[in-house]
């Protein structure tokens, strides 16, 4: 099944935690909100401002940061997503 | 009888739950909001931005996934209904 | 006496609950807010959208589906009405 | 003492509850906001949206339905006045 | 010390309350809010609206009256004075 | 070391209360919010109101009034200093 | 690992605490928030305004104060870092 986000939203398909933690992000001890890695799958087309249509800044295949309580969880062919806001991503990984 | 909704406002056919799960979508057991599936009946003619109509993105026959606790349902002709905001769809399933 | 709503409001009639019933609207046991169904008497001119007039959608004589709790009650000539924000108008039936 | 009220205000004279009664206006008995009824003496020139002037829709003389419980209550060579702002107005009556 | 206010705020002084009561003005015994009545002494250049300069529509002179509880007091070479932003003020009296 | 103030934000030297007190300033024994004194050593480069810039109107060497609660203090060279908004500045003293 | 944050974010790389303090900056000891002091790594391409894009103030390898309960944590190849958005940073130390 395909899902195709509307508006500014992103699929993301969820990176598992100990991948990411042998990896390169590691999330310090604190009270702080921790962000979470994942794969974008799919974007919405954007959102208007005042009648203009904002492109969504990330695209297919980008590693994202996002925030760790954002968006809806889906489960698609055995795989864990999230349809997350834009605004709720933080920052592309590379 | 025939309902129109108004301004970004879309009608949507409840998809029951059990076909739901059967077919693809299963939603996993947390604490994040569950979306749900459904079909667009019928859309507004969307919303006005500074001034400027914006149009609804879905069409009528998609099948989507919205928010649990969005809307408000309505009964018709024995099926059930719910009527939305766009913006509390998250996707379209194809 | 005449009653003309301003800005984006519109003023209702509103249609007895058995009326209602009996006809082809039948609302859920649920928890979700309930639709009143409702004729529209009259309609304000419209509201301003940075600057630029923008008409209600609905006009006289359209019957509507509106929140249960929405707007302001007033009684005229024995009949009860309803002063809503166009807001507030789910959609119009047919 | 002449009071010209500021932006989007209007100043309203208060008409007597029983006054209200005995014509056509009877509020119902009901958990809702109730409207009160007044005449129009002055207002203001309006508000700005988006740096255009957005003139007040009701003029001196009207008629107008209120919300109970909106503006500022003052007394002038003894009669009751309000100033409200535009949008507590409801409707006019005629 | 002479202060000129920021924006869209007004430099009132106030008028005594004994003053005001044997005037015209009398505040009927209500719990709605009361406006006050001053004197307006200097007024800040306006606010921009979407990048346009609105100015503000009190002028030096001015006998005004505001809400109770607006605004900042300061004390100066003796006299009370109120800092409060236009909004604040709901009339200019004559 | 030089701090550059962001955005609409202004660094202020805060004046000793002592000093202000001997001056013109005295504030009134009330509830009300009190304004402090301090003048003003840096200024960001404004603001964007709907894509335009709005420059900030208080100037280095301004003396300006601002809320008492306003800001984040700083100490720098063994002075305290105040970063605020402009919009918690009401007016300058001269 | 490369971080690029999206819209106005800002990746700061924090300044460990005594660093800050045997330098110029002191915290008072008082309840108001206390300002951090970072270094910036990387800004995102900015954030649209009604449809324009404006971009971020603060540019690599500029030193900042920033509140101290702002964004969210990452580490990266054993250092701390830190995302912001541009507002949560108040100035730019030299």
């Amino acid at each position: 099944m395909a899902i195709r986000p509307l508006g500014d939203r992103v699929l993301i398909e969820v990176v598992e935690e100990d991948v990411q933690k042998q990896g390169v992000l590691y999330i310090p001890d604190s009270a702080k909100e921790k962000p979470q890695q994942g794969k974008v799958i799919a974007v919405g087309k954007g959102k208007y401002e005042n009648g203009t249509l904002v492109e969504v800044e990330v695209k297919e295949g980008d590693i994202v940061l996002y925030g760790k309580y954002a968006g809806t969880e889906i489960k698609n062919d055995g795989k864990e997503y999230l349809i997350v806001r834009e605004s709720d991503i933080l920052a592309i990984v590379s």
